[in-house]
């Protein structure tokens, strides 16, 4: 059986994600993807690797009925088009923060309120490893933002695993590459003044601490920088137990929320170059690195969590989730392993 | 139907990249690996995007039988073991230059000789645009080298399109990734020396101006630099045409060599960010892009062509070979189209 | 004797580098820069190396009087100002295109036409190793484009010691940095854009040909690259002579042109890790790298020639030629010899 | 008045970086560089930005008489040497960690033990913001290291401003570039695996870890990561203060450390693409930033701090120690600001 897919917001930079990851993918047919700035221009013109495709960009007015809609528009789109995607589809994916959060005064503290509030409990956010169970037959889908994926599936097993009890003192310091900024970019996102670069760009106060507190019940201490690659995220997580923890017990911990889990690998103090996660080793694919290390000394322990925030942090989660949603085989699609060597992708 | 293979010389980048590509491929099952460093270690060891793959290095004095036989070792090694390769494996598909020369005096001209002389001319060179023909059911499969194929691909329909005759005057101005040194690597590929070069590591006489001229028939002045990228090799073709040529004649020229083939594709001139030939382009895929440009003013033609040295360039290439000599779809297992955006892979 | 100095565009990238020189010179002192975004923001708002200064970008309606105007103006700018400029200043020193052409027609050519083609003879083209007599006491003085100083460079000694008569096919492949495209930068200048391309971003026609062919008299087929890195142009010149010649004769040339020359160093197939003309090494500062090659099976001779375009191919060949139309020590504010090791600055 | 001064372990990237600052000094003149790999070659071959000194790399057993002898050789040569450096200079400079820690318990817990534990409290640690007053007149001066300083400059003003009394947790997330692994480099430093790394390098007890607990008399959990740039440290420092801190507390306390620093800078916030401390600002000169950002939410303050390993971390700083010791001017030598842009340095 084959679903019928949309993409709203195709130009930019996780629309042409989601393109490439649907036109790959068995169980899914591309029916139209929208650009307000492209419209009527091919697909391949804005991303090289689909000149392929046979397909140009809709005027996002002109929406196709189809079985999926996955939205990648700017925060702010969703919330107002929501039922025209709704109308248009059964199944609507948000990649914006329009739908994360649960309640209406989390979007006055962090962004800049809500206009469709009482849809928020309907919404389903997705990081599967999470919240599968919730998202068979969701109508609206709020796929997790990226560096609230990769802290929290860092943090994941030591609440699961009960080596944290949750008020435990959490700093979370985030390296993010460009794509981040997206595909307008400013002046700070120039070639010459973005190479190279290791820049507090959310010194403090990041919109996706709002997310990790909800989903883990926690409070973290949150900072991103962006460095020099262009793809990745990836989460230092410096935590501190109120007892001691031994290695056992943390393997433990991250074999019982990851063992069976197809997108997610523990990578931990072995040989070779990649020893702990590296956003690098995930480019390109759905895939997370997790890993950990103690500090006895200090009575710490850190998480590493690495991923490629085009992929398990937007559009490869969101085509995770509407796997699951729609009942397809969970990893279709996504099954790329990425490349050896690979440089700052 | 499945065939078996195996890899001799695993660890390194080029072997990693057929254990990958192998691995993800319908026809082909692996069934051994070999490295002498990494004898017994696991192949996710040295290449971290394989770490699924329940396999072990063996020693490569113990080859086990198999339909085909990879051999990604260096310069001279395959035509010291030819005889066990051909007693494991029934075709012998060699990535390194050791039988891509017709003739010994071209091996004592541009290397160290040749021990086998005798195989020369049985061994087939894989460079499928152009040698297709010969490829099914060849015992040896010499893989064309990577700045060899870019720079033939980028020249090929001039000469099959009889824009040129064979003796003008051809600039070859080569730009290549670092990941043609290799996963050794000396002081200068050491990253603090290496990064952000342009760098004349081969001003004159790189070796593989013998196998463009063997190809092609023709003369060509050939320099290579090393540049800012992990994958590429890109070649730019300065051409001095005897008449006049029009831009209708290229199209025509380029649409008459590769309009059917599954791997080239003609970027030229069309618009966005990407608007002729980029190793970015093609990163990660067996993909070639070619395209030209004309400089009436200086009676000059000048032709673009960018692939991935490690998979158009190297393995990709290998196993389309081995497509084509066993008879398989020869797309299977070289699909994937490529990322988006994507930094210096 | 100290000289007083403005910088018309201080904001720009080539602004903010002659500010930094100017900074550091023993015999300027900065009076002005002007920006017009920038308007009455201090200098270190748009140049973090130059925080110190306490200065603000005055407005470019209000010049100041000075000794000397530098111009980094965008094209078309200096020659619809140089009036005014002249009235502020008894030395004009324009870093745009404006003045380095010397006929109405090449502008008409090569641009969109002049409108003050009166003022074309008497402009000094600035590269001090082919025009120093030229530029002491000069009113107008045009500073070499940077892609144009590469090549003049890397060709001049061909001429100048008698190895080429001129009429020789000339291919020069030339690959640049980021900052070429300045401070603003559209959608193919953003990070994840242009991050470890070869994008052949000036196939041909490129309007630095021009500059070439008037200052050395010859034809050259020009095709230049973006790569990756910020700074640097340097230039790979494929040369046929029309008889042979040896390396002797060669190192004959190019001692004959630079062994004076306090800028120009020759780099050829030395040992280490450096072994010909690098734009790394000369990261900073304003000095070019020039080396040669034989290829004498082709009949070819490779000259190699690296530059800093912020500096030999902008602002430190402004001050150069400032240093000396005003009778100050050359080198002078220009000592600095670069880093090692050093990343893609 | 001229000092003399040699380098002992000359052909390293840090023995580079003394040679090429002694070069430039007013004061220092170059008598001897040692190296024991390359004896009599010229400095320029391991050091292309020094081509111009007249020098070849002496054997290090042949030490000369000079007033101050730099020692750039790794971990555990110059406790072996030291009574030989001390008899060819009144002022020894060790780069290395041999000297820094002040009991020989430490070197047992974080390195291999001490040979001379007998020296450690004649040494002197040498960063001058916290140390200056005892510098002039030092014997044997241990540079500060990299990671500690870059460290120490964020935290020290919220001790000496009484910001913190020393028992708060204290999270430091260091970043760090590639120069750090020095010249010589393994697999991991090839330029195909650390490119575009974020790479958990040092996930816990990194031995800078105890220079930072010495001088700041506290305890901090330290983590490094590699990631995509040459040069460069940058500290981000997660500090929970006991009380309530305000933006102006913490201003008061960073300008009452800074004010008067030469070599400190403060970058808080402000606006353009620079706002807060960044190691790009800072690549290749011997300037610190450092800087701050308030989490009220979490009860967290930010510090941010930012050097060049290879000066401030390392040459520059040996120089600055220096030239208090012998009561040179501070600042001689040590004046270059910086470029802009600059790419990854």
């Amino acid at each position: 059986m084959t679903f019928t897919a949309s993409v709203v917001g195709g130009s930019g930079f996780t629309g042409g994600e989601l393109l490439r990851l649907l036109d790959g993918h068995p169980e899914f047919e591309i029916v139209q993807a929208t650009s307000r700035s492209e419209t009527n221009r091919t697909v391949g013109h804005s991303h090289p690797n689909l000149r392929h495709l046979d397909l140009r960009f809709s005027h996002p007015e002109d929406l196709a009925g189809v079985d999926v809609l996955f939205a990648a528009t700017p925060h702010g789109v969703s919330m107002e088009q929501i039922d025209r995607f709704r109308e248009a589809a059964g199944t609507v994916v948000d990649l914006s923060a329009d739908f994360r959060l649960d309640r209406e005064t989390q979007y006055e503290e962090w962004y800049d309120g809500h206009s469709r509030p009482e849809l928020l409990q309907e919404a389903v956010y997705a990081l599967p490893e999470l919240t599968r169970d919730e998202l068979p037959g969701a109508g609206i889908i709020a796929s997790g933002g990226c560096n609230a994926t990769a802290t929290i599936l860092g943090l994941l097993p030591l609440f699961e695993g009960e080596v944290l009890a949750g008020d435990e003192q959490i700093v979370v310091d985030v390296k993010v590459g460009s794509s981040e900024g997206g595909a307008g970019g400013g002046e700070a996102s120039a070639h010459p003044e973005r190479s190279g670069v290791v820049r507090p760009y959310a010194p403090t106060g990041h919109r996706h601490e709002a997310e990790i507190e909800q989903l883990l019940d926690i409070e973290v201490s949150f900072t991103v920088h962006a460095v020099g690659m262009i793809r990745g995220a990836t989460a230092t997580c410096h935590v501190f137990p109120g007892e001691p923890v031994s290695k056992a017990d943390l393997w433990g911990a991250y074999r019982g929320s990851y063992a069976d889990e197809p997108f997610v690998e523990i990578v931990s103090g072995g040989g070779g170059v990649y020893r702990y996660p590296e956003p690098k080793a995930v480019a390109g694919t759905n895939r997370a690195e997790v890993g950990f290390e103690l500090d006895p000394g200090n009575g710490r322990l850190v998480a590493f969590s690495a991923i490629d925030n085009m992929m398990k942090g937007s559009a490869g989660q969101a085509v995770h989730a509407a796997n699951i949603a729609l009942g397809i085989e969970e990893t279709a699609g996504l099954e790329f392993r990425g490349l050896h060597p690979v440089g700052a992708p």
